[in-house]
């Protein structure tokens, strides 16, 4: 990659340019990481400093910037609305590898029944089980498992390794990263006689809406009876149990490893940290943040609060509460001393 | 699927019946989201508020129903025994959809020393190894890994993308969910010389009797030496880990993402929430159960007990103590305030 | 396995002997499980006590023994230079199954462009991506996906079913243990316009020094930008997830279940316990040690400490606090009795 300064302030309708644009940079990083030859940007206040340290050869600025102190002169200084937006989009299309083009490796099991559209890519060694659908636009890659009767939207990729059992839908423009499993058996048994765990068949399935992401050896459990359902661009990290009979509302993002249990559901704009568990049967109002490693138990019925700890409390509570608990050891002698003092009296 | 409910009554030998029996039962569903055409049951008497609002057309309960409030008028009710038990055969017969029939797809891989029962299910992609077992009445799965020497029990599924590496024992009617991984490498290094890790050869195996399930991405660690062991009835949900040499007793259900470190044992009967973390070497005795996020570091000795925290402590003790950290923000204050009024006096 | 004690001694160059040397030994196992036909070994001091009691045939111990009590009758006793690394070499050489010869098994994918050495061994199921590069005395196992210019180093081991995508780089004698996944893109979204996550595209890599162990259904992210990295001897245990741009120092060990968040490091020599949270853009000096189960919300920057809890404190201090803690319900009433007396009086 070799491009002109000049050329990319002209591509992403610079409002105006600080410094010199017969540059040419060659890659992209953060401002921290930045060398001379690299295109970088600031859009978090909160880095302000970083700005002051950075040795990029050019940085995306927004055109509203506010600065505690004066631009140094090394970058030269690109003025655009959405500068994080602007340089992912350039990093998105400079930098990433191309998708397979349409049509079928060599190896790939298809079910005579299936139905796949000729813009589609199916990797070798991928499985199309019977009557499974893939439509205009699809990625399948290799070792990909698609049951009988999975739909695939349009524009959705399933890495390699994913596995979707019978009966999954899954929505136009999700990613399935490698190794995840949607649709395979609850946990459910109920005591049979001699206290033996009988199985609960689990017939139900599962429901991927719109850009749903869900990440690399995460389990999304079909549901008992009915549906598990993610709803419109919801984000799941790796490693995350989603168990049977949950839904999740709209744009709710989970970091890795959080399991929720069975027919809990959780509203829309959530984000919730790595590591947390949420019990069964409970429910998470829309816009609540949870801390990573908290753990919830009881439902939250007031959408926007922020949670935090295990039992969780909201966050104001709970970090008084830790700081509390970090004085004990130094409060427990004087209250013995206390105590002392008062019986001795 | 549309049956008459006078024929469900007669199938599931109703003692009795209270209500119209000409309706048409379509599917099946829980009391809270069943609706007039749906089939339910009633089984624990803690969500007996739910029999009075239910919408379904028929719901099965035990013969010996005792109530606080009479039933109401919209469902047919059936008295039967173990109206659960009925529920869910009703659900597996009618709802279920069947396994593949025997015999070989193309595309699998088998190593001419294996051993294939002719009345057994070969997926696509299947790869037996070298000397491996597959009896009677099993189900291998496409992508399915059967590793050098591994027998499967007569009855038994192997979910796609499961692995089961060389010397693994499965015993029959078990079920290895997708993305299983059993018998991988224990985590097990000495100190070399110049502080490096040496790796210490894992040269045991894995053995799981009858009825045992490992859920999907759950990994069951070979034997460093000897052997790993979940006995008969073991349920694991999804991406547990349990470490090398750990023996889980009869009938013991782990929910997903709880980690066993090596050589540590359970005993049978035992409930074991999600996220609890086990240490190694140490033993938990029968009939224990461990709330979800607990830490267990010491041996358990008494069965029969429950358990929670992290470190655990006895289930009443912990609350105890819980309720009264959430206290401390509240107390803290009171406490400087009786120092005041002493260290002033 | 039917080896002459005379020839073990002489082969491992036992210093002196204590016992008959006419045995035959069939087996190894640890001290408490060995029985009369195995050798075991002793070399941890704090389980001297099994000395005492193991029913082993023969016994590796080092040559500056130094007991309470003078060794039993029982066993034969090897004197050896480090009994615990003789050990692991006898069963390395004698009970672990040897790896597949050199070759390729039938039905694999191998892009015409990918370099592969002939002294390689490439499964059934296995898939070498465009550009990639195969090195000499590499074991590629079954289902093993090698992305698009992933370069594998020699003498690395692949299991089956783990995941390489495109463009990482593993170097010489690397496990990757079946399931794991390297590469697979980052968790990394901003805000657009309505709350919506907007993908920041993963083009960056991962890269693997020499002698790194990746666990079954571990998670490796590759880099939003730059690189993701593993510093030689790194080993991490199953189920483990590792985020983007994190990077690793040489011979940190990381047990099961644990979590690093983006952009964070760890420093060489440190030992992570199982199911620990650390945060992103955070760093942990080396030589750390982390118990099970802890939370680490900010930076580590002494070197050599232990840490303990979440969130976490050096272990004395939170040691000290968890005693108090629960000293609490028996310390409640106490306070509220001072209290009751002050106000009363």
């Amino acid at each position: 990659m070799n491009l002109r300064l000049a050329d990319i302030a002209q591509s992403v309708q610079a409002l105006r340019t600080e410094g010199p644009l017969d540059r040419v940079i060659q890659n992209f990083a953060s401002l921290a990481e930045a060398t001379e030859s690299d295109l970088s940007f600031f859009a978090d206040p909160r880095y302000e400093s970083t700005l002051y340290q950075t040795r990029a050869g050019a940085v995306l600025v927004p055109e509203d910037l506010s600065l505690r102190k004066p631009l140094p002169e090394g970058p030269t200084w690109l003025y655009v609305k959405q500068p994080e937006h602007v340089f992912y989009t350039l990093v998105q299309r400079y930098r990433a590898q191309p998708l397979p083009g349409w049509g079928q490796e060599p190896h790939a099991f298809i079910h005579p029944t299936a139905t796949i559209s000729e813009k589609s890519y199916i990797g070798a060694f991928a499985y199309i089980g019977e009557g499974a659908q893939i439509s205009e636009g699809a990625w399948i890659f290799p070792f990909a498992y698609i049951g009988a009767r999975v739909q695939i939207g349009s524009g959705t990729i399933v890495y390699p390794h994913a596995v979707l059992m019978p009966d999954t839908v899954i929505g136009p423009n999700c990613i399935i990263h490698p190794g995840a499993i949607v649709g395979a058996d609850g946990f459910g048994f109920y005591k049979g006689e001699h206290r033996i765990y009988e199985r609960i068949p689990q017939v139900g399935r599962v429901i991927l809406e719109a850009e749903v992401e869900v990440g690399a050896n995460t389990c999304v459990d079909r549901a008992t009876l009915g549906t598990t359902y993610l709803a419109e661009g919801v984000k799941l990290d790796n490693l995350i149990q989603i168990g049977h009979n949950v839904r999740i509302g709209p744009h709710t993002a989970i970091a890795a490893q959080t399991g929720i249990a069975g027919s809990s559901s959780v509203g829309a704009y959530c984000r919730i940290g790595g590591q947390v568990g949420i019990a069964d049967h409970v429910h998470i109002a829309e816009r609540t943040s949870i801390t990573a490693q908290s753990g919830i138990s009881k439902s939250i019925t007031t959408p926007g609060r922020s949670w935090r700890g295990a039992p969780a409390q909201e966050v104001r509570q709970q970090l008084l509460m830790e700081a509390i608990m970090r004085k004990l050891p130094e409060l427990y002698p004087r209250i013995l001393q206390l105590e002392k003092i008062l019986t001795q009296s």
